[in-house]
């Protein structure tokens, strides 16, 4: 439970050096975890262990089965008080939905609902989270300055509490777009699970959609991020790093701003730039 | 077919820069491509278009499907030639396999064998690959420099022709332990897809096992890249960046060289170090 790092021995070689030193080096730590719903298996995913709750509820947000607390009734680990059995691995989490909430299909055959057809693209991908998604974006008037924005990376980084020791964590957080201040932090060897665990937090606290916040990725921008902040009602994505075409395909079609590249005093914004207030003339031409 | 990187217009914004720049920056392209085996679907994956055969290949050899090019009898994209029908978007590949070559059972239900029982954890995921794997690494007597090792991350970085251009592809490239010399590299938004597609060329040209090679990526080395390479019976893993603990649990009872942080000219050795020769006496101790 929460165990996010592990110690293993390592040889540590450099070219030229005689010696070959031993030593302890601290691992992110992987484990699968199962997801079940209702008693049926949704998901396996390779996670860092820890917010395993958190992970499957943004989970359950992003696949458009959840949008507020009280829908998740009860999450528990397989073999959790009183169930008796076999050793508990804290890998298997029970999730049980209220009444009246609709459990999901398996993943993988409710995702992709146009593959009998020959059409599969990202236009079908972006057309289904259009439809799925509860949240108009495009109505959130959230702004933020720039140089406030340029305020994220060095707060992510300051309160990551592990990555400096592992080098193995991706991170994700949430910021309030008019305070600037950091709302949670979540890490994870998946950058996936990073996003979920931190929308999960939300969504158990009540707090979707999530107007007026931006959702800072450590990473790159794929698809698959840009989908649960769309999903969250977040109006604001930030990457470090690049973001991929179908990430910025589904933040124009869905009113999601992008920004890229998030470093030192300078972003590049692919999407929606109105969001964002510079000292200068505001930019109101929209990205295509 | 083939596009790897994409146009879209960004908006340039520098804290204190009185002016926005509009300028057209390139993407890396991420589109979904869905995996039919013998007329069922097997998998979706986000992938950079490109290389599918050799993706889906991959893909194959790592969940212990095929090991020789023979066994894998078509492999075409739904709508090509002769099909009529619906426009062709390149984004659903019909593999089929030759006679006598068992189709996988779907993905999700196929893995994890064991998660009927409470026990889901690293360990039985790391018996189910010894059991399912053809190959015995510890029996491989694949040596080389360290100093021959450093030259990988440059030679990667060589040849990684998109990378610099979107910065949002990851890279994996499989070398030769012998000679030092990059045997075949491939870029794709997705780490485990660049992976598959090397490990797919191999297996397209009968290559396996893959004896005295080192498999090099750009990033992280996670549980699921550590498989793929055990899967191909690669004897070395390289990365840039750091391991997971249960990607070093994998290489360590398998027999799989785990190298991190290889950068300038040192490096960490998570598992199996002899088969990295310094001018040091070797340092025969292994990792627990």
């Amino acid at each position: 439970m929460g165990r996010i790092t592990a110690r293993h021995p390592v040889t540590r070689i450099v070219v030229g050096d005689a010696e070959r030193r031993r030593r302890a080096d601290l691992l992110a730590v992987e484990e699968p975890l199962e997801i079940r719903v209702n008693h049926a298996q949704l998901a396996i995913t390779m996670r860092t262990p820890g917010h395993d709750v958190e992970l499957a509820a943004g989970f359950l947000v992003s696949e458009g089965v959840i949008s507020r607390g009280e829908q998740l009734h009860r999450a528990m680990h397989c073999g959790g008080p009183g169930s008796g059995g076999a050793a508990n691995t804290y890998n298997i989490l029970e999730v049980t939905l209220a009444s009246g909430v609709a459990a999901p299909a398996p993943e993988l055959s409710r995702r992709f609902l146009t593959t009998s057809a020959c059409g599969l693209c990202g236009k079908s991908s972006i057309e289904e989270i259009e439809t799925v998604s509860r949240y108009r974006l495009a109505e959130d008037p959230a702004e933020l300055d720039a140089a406030v924005l340029t305020t994220f990376p060095e707060q992510l980084r300051a309160r990551q509490a592990v990555f400096d020791k592992t080098g193995g964590l991706h991170a994700a957080a949430l910021f309030d777009a008019d305070s600037g201040e950091l709302l949670v932090l979540r890490e994870d060897v998946g950058r996936h699970n990073a996003v979920d665990k931190v929308i999960g937090w939300a969504v158990l606290a009540d707090r979707l959609p999530l107007r007026a916040t931006v959702l800072m990725v450590s990473g790159r921008a794929s698809f698959e991020l840009a989908q649960k902040a769309v999903m969250a009602g977040v109006p604001m994505l930030a990457a470090v790093s690049a973001p991929s075409s179908l990430a910025v395909e589904l933040a124009d079609a869905t009113g999601l701003t992008l920004v890229g590249f998030l470093r030192g005093d300078s972003m590049n914004v692919y999407t929606h730039p109105d969001r964002i207030r510079t000292d200068a003339p505001a930019d109101h031409s929209r990205a295509s």
